[in-house]
């Protein structure tokens, strides 16, 4: 099944001729996640060819522009193009009103509903589940309130071993249950074991997305054993005092929460328009957690 | 002098994978005004190599969000980039609280000064004024209030003869006025002629732009006699119903406006996302107007 993350935009504030502001999809068994909607956001979908129909679901992870600045032009052309099934957005609360002023402002009536979620709290709450994943907002610290998302695949059922079925003569009605885990009698009521009959599901995947944030211990806690983690790298470690004062990390604090929560990959992005070239962030974070790529536009990352 | 039209964005609402929304560039003598401002717009600036610390006029011609919505993310990069210089904003009078709150919503505070000039009335408005050229508003016929923008370089002055300096003695404290237009007496107190020791001006040029605007008979008045004139042409004339409807121009619309005011040159623009090639239109226009070309991402059109 499909799980992997495209990046529309690795740039941070100021957007460079090679790097857009943050807006990423996440396709998660062909369920269209649009994480972050910095401007031009629709020109990135339509260059790499996904379809803005199939989103669904829009993660906003603060109030400023470059995570933004998109929405209201996306939002104007799903419209245009005739879009009617609903569209769950999920943003910090002041949101609610800011949106639709400005829609309102700018003529825009949407023929389609947009279902609001209110991101809060201090602690990771679970903002969405659906049959194959379930979506955990996290609390960051920013300059404004500030969010990540962790989305995990839920725990398949076992697989039946065929051969199993015909050697045992299972029937179709303890097909559901061994699936679930139980074990099988046979018609001669001798017990056969679950792990005889049933190979272990995958193991669930997961991806956390990290951005706009200051270094603070506790997020590696939040993104535990995650799979592939997106964590913004908006500057070197020379420039560490500036990432601490506009509330961002350093490309080395982002490989550290890689590293502390045992993470399978690290992406980093959200690159300051200063480095030309992020091969510097790179090496930097490499040092720390080897594992690491530089987000970049149009590159796909299977989680 | 250079005088010249860089198209940055060619498309009506709906942007496509070649055109962006409305943004265009125009350079008067070296100075730099922005006429609409799609999402998009400082990505294309930086495509094409327009700095925008060089722009200091912003021209919007009517709230719709194709024709602004690249302007919350242009100040907020020119900020970024250190801006200081004011900045001149002609919009529709209700746009000053829509900004201005928009930006305060984003945490985005400008270290420049944005002074808006507010776009009204029934009649062409002159709004602004410099040494090299006169600005005036258009009002149009759109869903909303509408403008146009009419570029007219000032007569420059008469250019002396070197030859006539020297032949009839003329002193410093005359050119001035012979460079007005004065005739001049020489030592024995003849009569020379003014048209004997200088040459005219080259004669002023203008451009005009008109987006959004139906067609009606009276713009060709406003624009009378224009070099260049950028009309919009959303849709062919099989869609009149539709452009009626929703505040447009046909083709042929705007080739009889071109017409009409006996223009030099025409330049059709924000097409609908339906023409994937847009020759059906330039036909159509060239027909009625045969000096018309077709606006494209990019290119640079002569006054």
């Amino acid at each position: 099944m499909v799980f992997e993350l495209t990046i529309l935009g690795s740039s941070s504030a100021l957007p460079t001729s090679q790097r857009y502001p943050s807006a990423h999809v996440l396709n998660v068994h062909e369920r269209f996640f649009l994480i972050d909607c910095g401007e031009g956001t629709q020109m990135q979908l339509r260059k790499y060819r996904i379809k803005y129909g199939r989103i669904h679901h829009i993660f906003i992870s603060h109030l400023h522009g470059d995570h933004v600045f998109g929405l209201y032009g996306l939002l104007s052309s799903m419209n245009l193009s005739g879009r009617e099934s609903p569209l769950r957005l999920y943003a910090p609360a002041s949101f609610r009103e800011i949106l639709f002023t400005h829609l309102t402002d700018f003529d825009i009536h949407l023929n389609f509903d947009i279902e609001f979620v209110a991101l809060g709290g201090m602690e990771p709450v679970r903002i969405h589940e659906d049959k194959n994943v379930t979506v955990l907002s996290l609390p960051l610290q920013h300059r404004v309130p500030s969010y990540g998302f962790l989305f995990r695949e839920k725990e398949k059922e076992r697989n039946i071993i065929k051969e199993a079925i015909d050697k045992y003569n299972i029937p179709l009605s303890e097909i559901h249950k061994i699936k679930k885990g139980a074990d099988f009698y046979d018609a001669d009521g001798n017990l056969i074991r679950n792990s005889e009959i049933s190979t272990p599901p995958p193991k669930p995947r997961s991806f956390a997305y990290c951005s706009d944030t200051a270094y603070f211990m506790r997020l590696s806690d939040f993104v535990r054993d995650v799979n592939l983690l997106y964590h913004e790298a908006t500057f070197d470690s020379g420039n560490k005092e500036l990432a601490v004062r506009t509330g961002h990390s350093t490309s080395e604090q982002a490989a550290m929460i890689a590293r502390d929560a045992g993470a399978g990959k690290l992406i980093i992005g959200h690159f300051s328009a200063r480095y030309r070239d992020v091969s510097i962030l790179l090496e930097e974070a490499r040092k720390i957690f080897p594992q690491t790529i530089a987000a970049e536009e149009g590159s796909v990352i299977q989680v």
